[in-house]
């Protein structure tokens, strides 16, 4: 009983150390955000999406459909359509992919789309060219308020994080995003994955 | 007249300032050392391979001919092929090519192969099975001696370097190598490159 008693409560202090100072990193592989036209467009209209699995940030969800994007260099195939529909067709992708692709488009935040890349997104029974959708998104993390209060940061503060894997990093200018609907995480893409050694499970740390 | 010497003279402070601290970056893209053996077996018997151009390490220098190299998931074509010939064959690509390949190597240093990846490497008239030569390069600073002395840094050393660029990102782990063969270089990979916004010219610094 007392042993039992004891490991908990070291289990209570250590989480309670790591979480006043871990933050979870997550991969985002490329996927695209679709508005209601180029689903139309994509897939038919009246047609229904089907939902296959929830997404770490609250709301958010992948769907069961994919799409090929055509670049002037290559193509990318089976990629990842997230939900729900957004006011504006936005595109993710790495640095590889967009090399892949063929095309340069500007390191952005999330909706920051003015003057970013153009890109052909295409089923099996329509292409829709989506003007000003394409970019590679800034590394960035999620958080609610009460998060930000333990980590004394603010909306839109650009923070310093090391992330610890096989190839240690300490990512500059990483956003913040507040959010009460948000669950903390840090989203990091393809290429900052492999130059960190990320593996699953990885966490981050702000640092001064 | 004067202008001009002013001009002169700021360049001269400017240069012995950045020359103290600044360290050329370079992005080694995925290419094979092969040994005599296999240069024979991919080549054929008294092949004379065609030198391309120098590289920016002193005595290294790039072949005409290029290889093929074969994974279970996917192959990867047209990798450059470095000179001279080693010993031992080595193979190093990136994180984002071993997914490619389907092969998870190890992250090492240069010659150290003991328990690496294995590889087939095919040309149009053979393919020869490279043994424990298949590595994920370790990020590393060729610097001379005299550079050596100016960083305050040892042969073998690992440091933290601070790459300007788009995404700025300071990189720990970075194993200082000294030769007074070599000239001042920092070597990242693609993925790494990727990672932190990288541009032709970028500088780095070793940060405390």
């Amino acid at each position: 009983m007392q042993e039992a008693l004891i490991k908990e409560i070291v289990k209570k202090v250590m989480d309670t150390i790591n979480g006043s100072k871990a933050i979870p990193v997550e991969v985002s592989a490329r996927h695209v955000h679709l508005s209601e036209e180029h689903i139309e467009k994509l897939f038919g209209k009246d047609y229904n999406m089907t939902k296959k699995k929830d997404l770490s940030q609250p709301g958010q969800f992948q769907y069961e459909e994919r799409v090929t994007l055509i670049g002037p260099k290559g193509v990318l195939m089976g990629v990842a359509i997230l939900g729900p529909a957004r006011n504006k067709t936005q595109v993710e992708i790495s640095k590889t992919d967009a090399r892949t692709l063929g095309i340069n488009p500007p390191v952005r935040e999330s909706g920051k789309l003015d003057g970013s890349g153009n890109i052909c997104i295409a089923t099996e029974r329509a292409v829709a060219e989506a003007k000003e959708s394409l970019i590679i998104a800034k590394r960035h993390i999620h958080m609610t308020p009460e998060d930000a209060k333990r980590f004394a940061v603010d909306d839109k503060q650009l923070v310093r994080v090391r992330v610890k894997g096989d190839r240690p990093v300490v990512f500059d200018d990483v956003v913040v995003r507040v959010n009460n609907k948000y669950m903390l995480s840090m989203h990091i893409d393809f290429d900052e994955a492999n130059a960190s050694g990320y593996k699953d499970g990885a966490l981050g740390e702000i640092i001064i």
